[in-house]
């Protein structure tokens, strides 16, 4: 599909704007576990998803993660192409969580159009605020609720996005999405086994009882 | 001082554009601990500080704060205009720490010329990205910094902004920064006092050895 189809504002867009855009985007295929944006060090570009799946974390000088925001089909990624704005200070890793698919604008590009147009750039700034909201979201969590709960939720979202109550997911994979050791993630299942709540299996949780997991994970 | 001398990027607005925001610019002097954005039920407009200083803070269902930013002379509050994006979706708290006086430009004014105007779209992006930034910061610091390390920064901070080595801030009123209750910070300033690191006194707290606080904050 071509990328007019998958920019979200195009038709906002003058032909000549279009036509830079179009001219300069890039297909890119990727194998689950590309990483294609590593910090301040890369500015791919501004990526449209076409397919699969990406996920957006940080990184302590320790080794933990945590996940930021994840990214489906028809998101845009803008930290991607971090370098188009010098207030962006914050080091974001991004990698494919699944095979995916996605069309590139060189960051020089997609900037030039953005200073030139209105319409981009407060489409920009939608994007911006989207991805704030969702870092506002996660400091609350992070700050006023118990693992027990963000355990509950994420296992519940995971369940969502795969379609499947049984999750082929490490001890370590939930640590690294949310900020905690692996011991506490264990520690944390084996309670939730132990009420019945999920069983443990290698390299998986299957989900038991979503209803107690939802009533757990609130709101 | 007129509001154009506020506005970082007036000279790049039309004649026309500058006319409407003035135009519609109101001035305003509010005292300490005035609340001048309450969450999303709020929308003051685009504050432009002119002296003073704010906090902005979110709070937990249980009353515990956090300082998110603070603004000074000559920044601009765009967060206080949050009902101009709808992708905004996150409730923040704004108050005068000091009494301030600002100019604020209404909403739909601010709107109607950022929509216009690429150059004042691109300046909000800026804004955004560097709020962004200090949340990412704070993600970090709350993540995998400890709280001594935590409270020791906070000290030297505030000791930088009061431009006084004696601050006059309760324990109850650094935890409401520091996203900590008021026991958590008491006993981590009677092991400072105790490591003779500051001196403690009713409302008070002196920072007697600054050198030992910066080694323990860290980079």
């Amino acid at each position: 599909m071509e990328v007019s189809g998958y920019f979200p504002i195009w038709e906002q867009l003058t032909a000549q704007q279009q036509a830079r855009l179009a001219g300069a985007a890039v297909r890119r295929d990727v194998k689950k576990g590309t990483v294609i944006h590593n910090g301040s060090a890369d500015c791919l570009g501004f990526a449209l998803i076409c397919s699969g799946q990406f996920r957006a974390y940080i990184l302590s000088d320790e080794g933990r993660e945590i996940t930021i925001y994840r990214l489906f089909e028809r998101d845009v990624c803008l930290f991607s192409a971090s370098c188009i704005m010098r207030s962006i200070q914050f080091e974001i890793t991004i990698e494919a969580e699944k095979d995916a698919q996605f069309w590139i604008i060189p960051p020089q590009v997609y900037q030039e159009v953005m200073e030139q147009s209105a319409p981009l750039s407060n489409y920009t700034n939608e994007i911006m605020a989207s991805r704030f909201s969702e870092v506002m979201w996660l400091v609350e969590q992070v700050l006023w609720k118990s693992f027990d709960k963000r355990l509950a939720a994420f296992l519940l979202e995971e369940a969502a996005i795969e379609g499947s109550s049984c999750l082929k997911i490490t001890h370590e994979g939930i640590g690294n999405h949310l900020g905690n050791a692996r011991e506490v993630v264990t520690r944390m299942l084996r309670y939730f086994q132990s009420e019945g709540m999920v069983r443990l299996a290698r390299g998986s949780v299957e989900l038991v009882d979503e209803k107690r997991l939802a009533a757990l994970a609130g709101p």
